[in-house]
């Protein structure tokens, strides 16, 4: 059995193209850097690599990490700025012996002598996108931030080797060197082979506060099938924040065990992902949290229709 | 009850200090603040705050982090230069809505903002180590990196609250930008003030592979012991990374829960630490692993004696 499951619609092509690497008999850690170039290479997704979404100064730091579940490598950057392929960059990085998780300037030094392609990240697009929203906030008086769409995949192989890897360029309007979950081992990502592998998307600071990824991966290695390990760690750490903090941000989990099963929770209104099996090609299914439970629905075709034409639809600077 | 543990001798004096705030009704964000800033001032500690040991382009980066366990309050920064008190830098984040793990020039730009003191990090003494190791390396053609001992502490008020820091200049030689597991959540540490607090000090590539604070507190709130869930953590841990990679780096856990019960695990020779509670005054113990069971043991004089010796002896360039 092979598989992979990925945040957000967003993830669709790149899962495609990843599918056909596990196809052709390929790696986990292969079809999962194919995969995740494929949705940071695309410039309308605003959230993730070229396009993404700028810091306050208007600057695209990116996050990226790469984990192995076979050998626990992991290789990680954070603030990285100019280059194009922050899951290369990451997975490149796990395959040394320490220095593995590499930040800013130190990240773009390392990328840059690995020869890795510097690339000026942020397009005209996402620079019409920054200075609405300083409008926006300065009319409105809302705050600056929002959206934190992290591309993050498992991959397992047919060889029963797990790969997991996130990328994103954070929080929209974050300050200058701002790392979120994203890169980070625990919240962001965890993936054992011997188990699975789960990946985050949402509010950073409030994912890493329950270490959301690795409670999954565990409470799968305690026999829970990955839609409920999900359905637990999600509802736990969403109650646990409200209780000692009013509120909880958004929080939302994939995961996938050693058999290809999956499990998906949110405490969100229509979150998307994605889902490919060595049986099914991939799938958008959309989902809510509904008393707890999360049920998912194929997205419609209406849907898809209308997601592609937003993500695309002409921009005009207010 | 209150009561404070920290990792390695180093901590003493810290530990004394806070100590003291505790027994005069203070709260334990301000013990471990303090605590934790005595160690950064302390020059003769080669591996935390001034006189850090530089990396690899002779650069002192910091790296420190606060987790208050009531409110999951969670700050942290990375790879940060020429500020004095990285562990001041982190709790202040801590109070901030988003944005609370900052790294690099980002960091330093917060800290300037909000008024926190410059300074050079770097010490004579350390720039005498940079330099005779450069040599070594050259002449012995050993491994560059060496010495990765952060100060992590738990510290637990008399109402109850539990907080969590650390602070560490990171692997000697690291590359620019290396962040290791100190700034980490569920890596360097984690605090539930309900259970329990956990710090790791070792090697930070190694530690996040097993999200071991939080594991460690995740086990005292399976109802554990906290010398039990350290040693099955650290055991469980170590030969995970032996199975799979060959060997394991050092790792080496303290753990108090909300009893002022703590506990302590390794996997290397000779770990020190510091224990203070609302009976005992600080006291510096040394713990070695025998067949997975750790056994303290209260350091004597003469080994007191010589680690003070040692750390503060005249060095000469080679």
């Amino acid at each position: 059995m092979y598989g992979m499951i990925a945040t957000w619609r967003m993830a669709f092509e790149g899962v495609t193209k990843g599918r056909k690497v596990l196809e052709d008999g390929g790696c986990a850690g292969d079809a999962i850097e194919i995969a995740i170039r494929e949705v940071e290479n695309f410039e309308f997704y605003k959230s993730v690599g070229y396009g993404g979404l700028p810091n306050e100064e208007m600057e695209v730091e990116l996050d990226a990490a790469f984990m192995d579940g076979s050998t626990f490598d992991i290789g990680a950057v954070a603030a990285i700025k100019d280059f194009a392929s922050p899951i290369s960059i990451a997975r490149r990085l796990s395959k040394e012996k320490v220095n593995n998780v590499l930040v800013a300037e130190g990240a773009e030094k390392f990328a840059h002598k690995e020869g890795f392609e510097r690339k000026n990240m942020l397009t005209e697009r996402a620079k019409i996108h920054y200075y609405n929203r300083i409008k926006e906030i300065k009319e409105q008086e809302i705050k600056p931030y929002s959206g934190h769409d992290t591309v993050g995949m498992v991959c397992l192989d047919s060889n029963g080797n797990i790969t997991v890897g996130t990328s994103t360029s954070g929080l929209f309007m974050k300050k200058k060197g701002r790392v979120g979950d994203s890169p980070i081992c625990g919240s962001g990502f965890y993936v054992d082979s011997k188990v699975g592998g789960a990946s985050a998307t949402g509010l950073g600071e409030d994912l890493m506060k329950g270490c959301i990824s690795y409670e999954i991966v565990r409470l799968m290695k305690e026999g829970h099938h990955p839609q409920e390990a999900c359905e637990i760690a999600v509802n736990t750490l969403d109650a646990e924040l409200k209780e000692r903090r009013g509120e909880a941000g958004d929080l939302s989990l994939i995961a996938m065990n050693n058999k290809g099963e999956w499990g998906v929770a949110t405490n969100i209104e229509g979150f998307s992902f994605v889902v490919a099996t060595e049986i099914n090609e991939p799938v958008v299914y959309i989902t809510k949290n509904i008393n707890g439970k999360c049920i998912h629905e194929k997205a419609s075709e209406e849907w898809l229709d209308n997601y592609m034409k937003t993500r695309t639809a002409p921009l005009v600077r207010r």
